[in-house]
């Protein structure tokens, strides 16, 4: 019988702590059947089990003393907070405990975490943030979402092929449309970064359908989009925000007759489903692909809902070998990445040279 | 007395031509007391003119023979296209017949005939597209919205130097409030360029507030948001596919039952006023700043309503002598303008030992 698999999670971080990260982590150990390992302070992770029935999954608490704040800088956390319940957490990982982490805590040190304690998967230059966004037909990965503000052209083409393999065994696409951000349709628009890594996808094993503009990323006719970490982090945070202005305004239109309000009452139900399709929860977090483990980072603000996901995310990527998959199709692009490396260390040379 | 205002209107442009172009520039010429030159077939225009009431108001019609299409390259249309509605009405900007022009045509085109026919304004690097977009207070302009997919740091502070103006003469905003779209608050996140024209821009003449992050965009606490082309044309387009699709959602969630679509008909008022709310016929269109002359592209699917909104805000932009204003604050800043110039000397000649 194989091992079953085993996930950590920072049951300190986010907004909430605790009290959204355990019954967020009982209902996935419940569906998936993984092991979980609550990592923070035991006496709130305790107090917050007592509230809940447990005795039906496997839960292990791992006791940390020291908490990581969201506003602090990343570098401080590493250096400084080693009993932090998110150091710890990716710690257990490495240490081979646990397959995957999720943490809704200061994404900026998840990111250091993942870089400085798992460490990357030989061959992968950048890992980068996936964000699986709802669309008007099926869910989209969009990558970088925020790792790499500044990226090379064969960046765009690892990140591609990273989120390929997410989109194949998390999300179940048998053979991704993988589209790059772009400014127009046409193949000669964009910015000199998508333009050349345009070229790049073009040859890679990729099912490459070229240039995709900011209005088609929701209309949901692509499986991936590549971007880079600056352009991803403006989309994102963008729809956020944009989201929540038009359902802010709605609603102040919707309130402001006695009728409006009526009428709203009545169409309650699909507003209600509404809200459902478009909530960030049911998305999980962003992923950060190209580690030597699978990390998760949610929202700060999120629910129990979103941790759920997010673990049932990371099982299936850990069940799936996603991070082996990875490995396979970076080397059937070895040529690609060859001729990348060769162009990395052309650029490295002719910027040292300019000093 | 002054001459009045005269503006020029590329009355085939867009998807409908003389149909939403004409009236759409009667109801602007009887606001504003404008004179309005209609460029394109005399018939067609005649044909439409026929159906409104039009003596009250200055209209003259500058015939011509050709058609610049909506996808046609913009190269060709000004080298092959000399009689095409779009040209002439530029053309007659350079002429100094009038002193703005509207069109709802191809916006490639737009740009290659501002650049070429009316060129740009001494001192200004890059004319850049302005976008005036609703959010939850005040409209916000984001600037460039996709003229210079590449940019340098200096463009950016020009960028906003020139909204500035947009800001302060069109929208009527005493002291706006400039931002730098980034992704993270504090003045070390960014990628190199937005940290770089950071520091420009606080050594700039503006009343500069720092970084803004996507999620703010449209919370309305800034008046000016720069950005380099590609990041803005991304947002602006993400921002139309997803008020799109969010829409859309919506509405097929109300459409499901009886109950719903009963209360959506009883707050329909409120529905109604949302949506005028977020039109971007409301907004007009974007402008392209740093021509001689100001011009105005709106969306190909415009309606009436958004020719007459680019056309009040371009007779306001020509009657406060925006583009003298412009000259100034360039001119204020000119040290920091000198310092870019070096710069991309500098720049230019590394580039060119790296070949």
């Amino acid at each position: 019988m194989p091992k079953p698999i085993c996930l950590a999670v920072d049951a300190m971080g986010g907004d909430f702590g605790p009290e959204i990260n355990v019954p967020g982590s009982l209902v996935a150990a419940r569906e998936t059947g993984a092991r979980v390992i609550l990592v923070g302070n035991e006496d709130a992770i305790q107090a917050e089990l007592s509230k809940h029935r447990h005795n039906d999954v496997e839960i292990e608490i791992v006791h940390t003393t020291q908490l990581a704040g969201m506003a602090e800088k990343p570098s401080d956390i590493l250096r400084r907070k080693k009993d932090s319940s998110i150091q710890v957490a990716f710690r257990l990982v490495r240490e081979g405990r646990a397959q995957g982490v999720v943490t809704a805590g200061n994404s900026g040190a998840a990111l250091a975490c993942g870089m400085f304690i798992l460490g990357r998967i030989n061959g992968v230059d950048r890992p980068a943030l996936a964000s699986i966004m709802p669309t008007l037909k099926n869910p989209v990965v969009l990558i970088d979402v925020g790792a790499n503000a500044d990226c090379k052209p064969y960046n765009l083409v690892q990140f591609g092929l990273m989120a390929d393999i997410l989109a194949k065994h998390v999300l179940g696409v048998v053979t991704p449309k993988v589209g790059i951000l772009s400014i127009g349709e046409e193949e000669g628009k964009g910015n000199s970064l998508t333009k050349e890594a345009h070229a790049l996808l073009k040859s890679s094993s990729l099912n490459f359908i070229g240039n995709v503009e900011g209005r088609d990323v929701f209309a949901g006719n692509t499986d991936v989009i590549v971007c880079d970490g600056f352009v991803g982090n403006v989309a994102l945070k963008l729809s956020e925000g944009l989201g929540n202005a038009l359902a802010s305004m709605l609603r102040t239109e919707l309130k402001k007759s006695i009728w409006s309000r009526l009428g709203t009452l009545i169409a309650l139900p699909a507003f209600k489903r509404f809200g459902k399709k478009i909530d960030y929860a049911e998305y999980g977090g962003a992923l950060i692909l190209g580690l030597n483990g699978i990390a998760i980072v949610c929202h700060g603000s999120s629910p129990a809902r979103a941790i759920t996901t997010a673990l049932q995310q990371a099982a299936l990527f850990v069940d799936k070998k996603a991070n082996e998959q990875l490995v396979a199709a970076l080397h059937v692009n070895t040529e690609l990445s060859l001729f990348s490396r060769a162009g990395r260390t052309l650029a490295s040379r002719q910027e040292a040279s300019a000093l």
